[in-house]
């Protein structure tokens, strides 16, 4: 921690910073330049990180030396975390597609849509049964029910299915039917629901809020693995800025950050990203390219009558078409599908 | 609902969309540009808002012409909203302060500054007592011990409280304390926890996600009227730009917007929204000129022992001052305190 | 300035950069943590800006102690300044209001738009000539035509005018008839201009680019005064967020945060910060309250006509509406008008 | 263009809009919704995109139907164009290199450097010779010199050069040394330079503003088109967002979208994007898999003793590594280098 006194900062309120900082066993080194005095703090750094320096009389600013997560820090593990959904690893060599519809809307709706996206490449089984809507009269999922057809695509499948979880008190029946959780953007700082799904034996794929720095990303994911899960996967699904002719700027400057900040994988969401069925492609090949580790893409094999986000939802056709393509850019960046 | 067709729309396409808008009981009108075909619908917009539209080939861009909300609509109720916080009114003639601190730390802390905040001419205790923070490792509040804390303060000043509840399975718990429920920002698309707080008679504060437009916080608070609870305020607390220099980005543009496109009272918090201690009260006073039914500002009696925020808390006296320049501009546009 | 060494750096890594630091004149204070190495630079900090040091083998982190900004720093005058333009004075305890169209369209447009906001309370006359349009086909202004109706307008109210140069081939001839430049927002970091008009001995109202942060604003104001021009306002006008119900995020906060970072008088230009009408007056008074020293709004008498942001501009009678109120809240907080 | 009616607009405020619309001599088409009475404007829109309708009484919304550019849009063309600077294509198949220091700071550093990257792969030669600076007290280019060097570094490599004019007065110079103008992000509003640059014969590189919309970059190069220079080339190179990791976020969505909406080629600039040296070939690849035609990186011999961005420029070595993964994702998605 390194502190900036202010201009006019007096000699007593120097010492009384320096006399607080020595009070809470920590080391401070007072170094005096021709414009400010700098009082470095030297021991862990946790120790103080909560204390309010900021407020003491005479202080400019205080800069953290060290990074405020541990668990989740590529230093911390020193490589790669492998994270397995099922029979599936997301973080190895292997390049992992996820995919399925927004919604499960009906048991024939979400097996027929499993069978199409496995035979063409994907490998893990998306579909929300609990669905976080802007609006109250929006349809917001079948619930228990569409958990039910889920597990029922899985069998026809084979494939381990990923469903979101938004409140902790649903937490207890979805763990019964998924093989990985999934916390929305709007809940990535719902830290009671962070800390229930760091409880459970589940992976989890944690997705990046819409104003959330990869800093908070990353601390959230800290709640998770603080209580014992480390099977945490982290997803880039777009921020909001100022451009409106997409729905979200997918942000996969996250992807090659994360990469080196963090042991975890991570999955590249770009169907929410940008919104737009027809860029979908171009941003999913980017994120192989970028490094993800994993995309997870919309398909639905009747987007007229989606009940939820038909417009941004691939056509089963033209996702095959996408996953030989990404399989063609992830063999030229060394991996394989 | 406006449909604007592409360019390369074909005449089948056109008809197709035409016929599926029938086909749903609404009247499809197809005017003829010279460069773009526009299908207006008319009906009630709701039966088509969740129609996936935009996912029809030949569909260039679907706007709708009506507000996706309706409870929460200005229009519905033709006039401002009071909301009742125990026996204080917010949205009427008085300019309504709440203060407090960020965090309940101890019975004598709680009190101490109740006391003071109330002797200044604060009306609402603020006061958290579950405490969401971006790091697992921060103080996460006192939780039932601060509520009970809290009321003993109430007791102690008569001022009723407002404090936060974070997660559905603390709702019960924090019904027993408080006079009005917080829903922080975090939790601003917490649907669960809205529609949870909905059911509720308690009035509740919607605070405003980092993240979220001014359309997101309406549809937000539809949720909790659309149980039936329409004590509602909204509070305008900073919004994720660019700017580092200040901690968030408060958006006083929020407040006339919100007074005209809504009847709910509106409330800042200029001390997250800005986040530093010296210019809190210059925000305060903007935001009392710029229309706001109230504000809530963080006050503690000694910030360098605070467990949370204190680099951002106003003491006492700067706090009594405050008021005294917020009951001027008050006066100045013709409010009361 | 703070460098802070990556957790594997070496001896050598770190004896190289203290070396070069003191090659450069300066010292090197070097302190070991547990966790990482910290380099203190002591000495004028200006001679190490510019070096890369984040580019040298070890760095993690560079962080500098005191501000880029010199000549507008606060600091550096001790008090704030008062800028004249013509017979007005800004910065003093006087609050001013400018007023005018967006752009001059007709002698008699501008003459009839100049007296009624001169008998409303404005005293200082804006209106552009040159005007900068998003888009090519947009009317560009009238140029010296302009500026020319511009100084009979000023002729026939004694109000002394302000308007907008673009390019520095154009700034004798504005020089010629101008008595305050504007730098407008899309020009801030316009560095060619900026310091053209440092040259001249005009004041220089220098806008806020829509992106540009606090920090940068100030950079750019240290370019004009870097030339020896020290008649220099800023003006806020509204940045760019994800918020689409309002045109731009007229940003309040950097009101007070300016007035305590420099010496400069600061201006609120409510009208492109909203950019709807109706808001308007209330993000005026906001920004009197805030601080500011002065706003700049736009007047139309006949908007239905407008060649240029119709839909923003006040009617007179609005306006001198807005005038009474903006006196009763700077005399709330201790200015007059 | 669509205008949308208030629920309280009269019969007499819509016979007024209607009326003014025909006496624009388009035609006026009223539908009556239940809620709302919505008016259609039929026939050339650029006739009216500039009358302030938000200005009329009685008026909701304005949304326009066509696209405000047109000869930038890929409809006025049907094709991709392809640009040629010196004896290099830019948007055909070939995937083209730029590269270069971000200064130029002597005939042996800019002749190295260009001979090490041509080496590598690089087909264009970038380098500043004016430079625009956030510091007046920073290195500002070698102006003349700057662009004698650069020639003569062309002379020794036969690449063609690349370089940015700042202002309208040192056009005819840069012109007399570049290949091909860069005009800045800062400069990208700047419409008396984009009518210059239009005005000559050489192509021009136009780089996205921080703060601006995919739209605001397509018109500001109708500006240049519309001068009847058609050989441009839109640059992204990353805006500001919330997000303090990187120096600026990369908007990768922002190139299939242009490629949709325009013909004109697309380069990326991920050194500027991203600004941190160690993420740069992510994405740069990231780019090329988005399916741009050209990427622009930075590459200097001695980073530590670079005179601007020393920090993000790639060393010749991982230049030349980058270039092969370049080469292979080129190779995947279809295009050779």
């Amino acid at each position: 921690m390194i502190i900036v006194t202010r201009p006019d900062a007096t000699e007593e309120q120097i010492d009384h910073i320096a006399a607080r900082i020595r009070s809470w066993g920590l080391k401070a080194e007072v170094s005096r330049g021709e414009m400010r005095v700098v009082i470095g703090v030297i021991g862990p750094e946790d120790k103080i990180r909560e204390k309010p320096l900021g407020a003491f009389p005479g202080v400019e600013s205080v800069t953290p030396v060290l990074k405020p997560y541990k668990l989740v820090a590529y230093e911390f593990r020193g490589r790669h975390s492998h994270v397995q959904i099922g029979n599936v690893v997301v973080g190895a060599r292997e390049f992992v597609v996820m995919a399925g519809p927004c919604s499960v809307e009906s048991e024939s709706q979400i097996t027929t849509i499993a069978k199409e996206v496995s035979k063409a490449g994907a490998r893990v089984l998306r579909g929300g049964a609990f669905k976080p809507r802007t609006s109250p009269y929006s349809f917001q999922g079948l619930g228990k029910l569409g958990l039910q057809f889920l597990a029922e695509a899985r069998r026809a499948t084979g494939m381990p299915v990923i469903t979101e979880v938004m409140d902790t008190k649903d937490l207890d029946l979805v763990c019964e039917y998924a093989d990985c959780l999934q916390v929305g953007a709007r809940n990535m700082q719902n830290f009671s629901l962070l800390r229930e799904v760091g409880r459970t034996k589940l992976p989890v794929m944690l997705k990046r809020g819409m104003a959330a720095t990869i800093k908070d990303l990353l601390m959230s994911a800290e709640y998770i693995l603080n209580e014992g899960n480390f099977n945490v996967l982290l997803c880039e699904r777009g921020i909001r800025t100022f451009e409106t002719m997409t729905r979200n700027t997918l942000d996969l400057n996250a992807v090659p950050v994360l990469k080196a900040e963090t042991h975890l994988p991570v999955v590249v969401d770009p169907t929410h990203g940008i919104g737009l069925r027809e860029f979908i492609p171009s941003m999913a090949l980017a994120a192989v390219a970028a490094g993800a580790d994993s995309i997870m893409v919309e398909v639905h094999n009747a987007p007229e009558q989606a009940k939820s986000d038909g417009e941004q939802a691939l056509l089963p056709n033209d996702f095959e078409d996408l996953v030989g393509r990404v399989r063609s850019v992830a063999a030229a960046i060394g991996r394989e599908m």
